[in-house]
């Protein structure tokens, strides 16, 4: 019998009475849970339909999720996921991100500057090969460093023999090692996508919010040798949408959830890394909202990384409001006592918690100087990877830092020479809130910090390295990595000496963090993990780690104060909402909505909720019905929700959807984009 | 001669060629700079002159400047001093805050709910009193109650004698006391106010900039016996404003500044009280900012609150950055050796050190549990007076907590039964944000921390706490004050519980902040003053006390990256900046100013700066010519005044007023205030 682990909770607190089982998990491709579905909803997972679903999902490389939609290439992921490769393509003149955008005939189509897709084609485990290596009696310096060697050699071995991308998943904390190989994409244009107002409508106000009214999607299409991709496994976009009480899957790559770990590391989040990450979300947020508004252009070239600070900060925030209700704290402590008592003598727990103690004395540093929340500019990281590489590539590759190995190079490089633009003012803002966040954090006596600042306040100091850095220039890039470390060396520009400069402190942090932090942990967390298999088999699916999942749940509305929140939106509603508030930014409609309302069918389904278990990384997630139709891409989760990355509920937690028939007449009526519908459903 | 603390440390490090004498100094209006304005600007300083200025000057209690510029009792000040009120003042139906305001007689001026102004009458020395009171060899605790009975009874024995409110003013840290007797008015009805568009104009984005373009003026009256103040000493509005070069004053109250304050305090701020006061505010300007974005009526409750956070978020980003400078520390650092070389052997210097060094171990916990920066609503700060006047009355005057004392007691029921609105969810959001900031500070596992949430995140115990408590209600206040202690320890009013329940922890933190750091550093600074009195006399002005001072300086321009800033802006300028803004928030004139245009002349001088020294406070003070006439009135410092803090420094520093000319325009052309005009200038 599977237990979900707050069904283990209820169990324990006297809940027997609720015997239906939840609709938890984020389930591996290659162990979906077959017997729930046959026993809760009566269906059939087969394999064809698992090998379909599993070829056509796309992970998107900066942190998103989509599908293929067509035979021809088109992908469908969220706007706020295509924001990236939108403002890429954005100039002065010409706003993308803001406007939209529609191609009329391939020929129009963008090729985005850095964007990769990723699809998985196969799973193998490797646990058995990553375990045989790592021998149990090593201390964890010599573990971590055969544990990156391992790794680097079995993705290096998978990349030589197949030329897919391959990279070794690590599941349960440490509990399993599975090969993940994708193919990949990395000619990719952008084929349509609809305004920000009525993509993000609502803004950070509505965001993690429901009811919802959001046209959040954009469709790109995946080219190889310069032609459409032939995909053989794609989702027939569903004409008819979802009904009420449907069985439907959500199939994507949810990020980072923390179900799995112990009470100790939950409180060490909730005492020291979430307020850190809040206070740090909050002051470059106030950053990028300020020099947003000091003028129109300024206002487009922030507006992305604005939307992602604030939309962490949200997240965060709600995640933070969880760990510090002592209800959720009880059920995390109930689950660990359940499993505790079958093993009393295990010390995993007790190494987990030690494990805390170091990373309370070097979480900042490594964090601020090492992560490099001091220098948040896309200048400093391309300086400290060109500074890296010079040291790093000369080595074997499984004794290099684990993103140097040569399987990641190619992805590596295409990010690197990204010849994406780069705006100096903008940088020099958030270069200039991340000096000042470091200063706040280390205090300005820290030798680290005097040494960043060299005497000058943190605002004079950014403005001096964007202004003497010549790494906005990607031949300058290229130059500096092919010179290799004789380059490197010689090169005076102030953001590779200032990369050079913190380095040895830098490397110093990450090695205490592998070997005393992270190492201790995977080692402890795998043996907890090996308990749990034994008292549960894999009855609970492993915490989120950015790959392939699949999650089901059930389309239905909930309550609040009493009130039932319908399971669907309408068109009708999102005006409603913008009348409200007198067509104010974040609630302005397009002019296009504005001026074609009447020809839209004001009914039309908008946005609809289920109860399918996702978090951050499934945004442009495809919802699917039964028979694997497209019915929704999913966009966002409630504030209810928010407490998932701790624990599973469903009470009034949803996640929320753009209901697939909402394109179809937006797309039909509005946006003049009926070759798209076509290839989409094959009418007009 | 005068020396300046900046003018030493050039001395000292060798600057001999500057010879002229800085316009640095916030003067005592008992003591001014008679003979320095002599010397520099051949000017006299005559008694009338100062008698005059020092009955016209007029202090806002909630925390800015004004001046009577009628014999009938009308006072002018900056629109965001008067915010507050126009916000107490306002309704959902009608936002004077936003729309501005203009009563056509004086039927039609409106009172303003809490505000008080005094003004002040006559200074009186009583350091002698004082520090009989105080002996030498009091161990702290026993010299601090012994300052505060002394303090306590001169104030009461005053206002028992005068009638007039009675505050006894630390100056030079502990340096000086004198006794300011203040002239008060409680009735005080708005007479005008410009829209928030016009007067905030550039909103935070030019906030602490120059140029700038705003008319931040708004018009009280102040009544007697119900009938307009009859006001002897008052200041003629300038129609012809100031010239180029012109030697100008700035009269008003400047809050706060730490130039006197050691390298040891100025270090602790930079490393710890700026870095938590910066999270606090971001952390209360963002959840304001999201609670104002989430509709119209939300954005009018807010409006003001996110103000004033916003505009102190970025004076003390400003001020973190000066901290960070090492040239500005290294100035402090010669400032103090110089006078430390003439008492080597003092013990004052590390005295104050020793007192950071407890400081750092209550600094967060004071400031959230005592200063309440935990409890950020107006209820929680009615809860704590109800819950201590029942604790404190009972007792001796000069025993009680200072803000209790007698003489403060009129004050105090003034704000505490005060009927302004108060918005249950504005409450709410705020003490949300407050209450997971004292988590994100103190930790979820902090006594404190445990016995505020009860269990419950904290947006649930901040919305059950809105929810429950009657204290919105000012005859539940009354009924509690009235009540006595019987009252409070009876009452289950959930606020007046969490009030009770941290009060004790509380009140040991503030005994233990009084006694080993407040009284430990008034008596070292104390030693220190001494010690400057001998080597320069009173030649340095004492730091900002939000007491009367007057500055003076010079109109004058100054350049930025080599480009030349003129000392005036137009209301060319205006319309410029918000076209090229295209009109959008915070850059939209209001239609009044659109529609009214062509009948301004765009010539006329809106906003000039000058070198006078001035600190937040200040916004409101008149600015004066060599004849008292007011040719402005000061609203904002540019951003390299922000650093004046620590140091004062003219090179780009300026302070920002807008123009008399200004004023007489707007009201002429645009706002059909001919009576107001009539009143201020004797020509409509």
């Amino acid at each position: 019998m599977r237990i979900s682990p707050p069904f283990l909770a209820l169990l324990i607190l006297g809940g027997y009475a609720m015997m239906a089982r939840s609709d938890e998990g984020m389930w591996l491709l290659n162990d979906p849970p077959r017997e729930l579905l046959k026993q809760k909803y009566g269906f059939d997972l087969t394999d064809a339909w698992v090998k379909r679903v599993m070829h056509a999902s796309v992970r998107f490389n900066n942190g998103g999720s989509g599908g293929f939609v067509s035979a021809d290439g088109l992908v469908v992921t969220n706007h706020h996921i295509a924001a990236d490769a939108l403002q890429k393509l954005s100039t002065p003149q010409r706003d993308l991100y803001r406007d939209g955008f529609t191609a009329a005939t391939k020929a129009e189509e963008l090729k985005c500057p850095d964007l990769e897709l990723n699809v998985l084609q196969s799973i193998e485990d490797v646990t058995g090969a990553v375990n045989d290596a790592v021998k149990p009696d090593l201390p964890p310096a010599l573990a971590f460093a055969a544990r990156r060697a391992v790794l680097a050699s079995i993705e290096k071995k998978s990349l030589d023999e197949t030329k897919l991308r391959s990279d070794v998943v690590t599941l349960y904390n440490g509990g399993l090692y599975h090969l993940y190989r994708y193919k990949k994409y990395t000619d990719v244009r952008l084929v349509f996508a609809p305004e920000k107002a009525i993509a993000g409508f609502g803004g950070d106000v509505d965001n993690f919010e429901y009811p919802r009214y959001n046209l959040d999607v954009s469709f790109f299409r995946v080219y190889e040798n310069g032609q459409p991709a032939k995909i053989e496994h794609f989702l027939t976009w569903s004409e008819t949408g979802p009904k009420v009480n449907d069985l439907v899957f959500v199939t994507g790559h949810p990020g980072t959830t923390n179900r799995l770990e112990t009470l100790a590391k939950l409180t060490h989040r909730r005492d020291q890394s979430h307020p850190y990450t809040l206070a740090r979300l909050r002051a470059m947020e106030a950053a990028l909202l300020q020099y947003g508004e000091s003028s129109p252009e300024a206002h487009r070239q922030a507006a992305t990384d604005h939307h992602r600070y604030a939309n962490a900060r949200k997240a965060f925030a709600g995640q933070y409001q969880g760990l510090l209700d002592a209800s959720v704290m009880e059920q995390k402590n109930q689950q660990e006592r359940s499993l505790f008592e079958k093993i009393p003598n295990s010390d995993a727990w007790k190494r987990v918690a030690e494990a805390q103690g170091v990373l309370s004395i070097i979480e900042k540093e490594h964090a601020l100087l090492e992560t490099g929340h001091a220098f948040a500019t896309e200048l400093f990281a391309i300086a400290r990877h060109l500074v890296r590489l010079a040291e790093e590539l000369p080595k074997n590759s499984s004794d290099r830092l684990r993103e140097y190995r040569d399987s990641n190079l190619e992805s590596l490089k295409f990010q690197l020479f990204s010849p994406a633009p780069i705006h100096a003012d903008l940088e020099r803002v958030k270069l200039t809130a991340a000096l000042t966040f470091l200063a706040e954090n280390l205090g300005g006596s820290h030798v680290q910090v005097q040494k960043v600042l060299a005497g000058q306040s943190p605002a004079n100091q950014a403005a001096e390295l964007i202004k003497g850095t010549k790494l906005a220039d990607v031949a300058e890039r290229k130059k500096l990595f092919d010179g290799g470390k004789a380059a490197i060396d010689a090169s005076i520009d102030p953001m590779i000496l200032l990369a050079k400069a913190i380095d040895a402190e830098a490397r110093g942090l990450r090695k205490r963090y592998e070997e005393e932090v992270e190492e201790p942990e995977r080692q402890a967390y795998a043996r907890i993990a090996n308990f749990r298999f034994k008292a549960f088999g894999k009855s609970i699916a492993p915490d989120a780690t950015f790959t392939l999942r699949l999650a089901f749940g059930t389309v239905k509305g909930y309550e609040v104060d009493g009130k039932p929140l319908p399971p669907w939106t309408t068109f009708a509603g999102a005006f409603e909402r913008s009348t409200e508030n007198h067509n104010r930014e974040p609630f302005d409609l397009p002019p296009r909505w504005l001026e074609g309302k009447a020809k839209l069918n004001l009914a039309t389904p908008f946005n609809f909720v289920s109860t399918a278990d996702t978090i951050g990384g499934n945004s442009g997630s495809p919802v699917l019905n039964r028979g694997g139709e497209l019915v929704g891409v999913n966009f966002d989760r409630n504030r209810h929700g928010l407490v998932r990355n701790f624990v599973y509920t469903d009470v009034q937690a949803r996640h929320i959807a753009v209901d697939s028939r909402a394109v179809i007449e937006a797309m039909r009526k509005l946006y003049q984009a009926g070759h798209l519908l076509k290839e989409l459903t094959g009418r007009n």
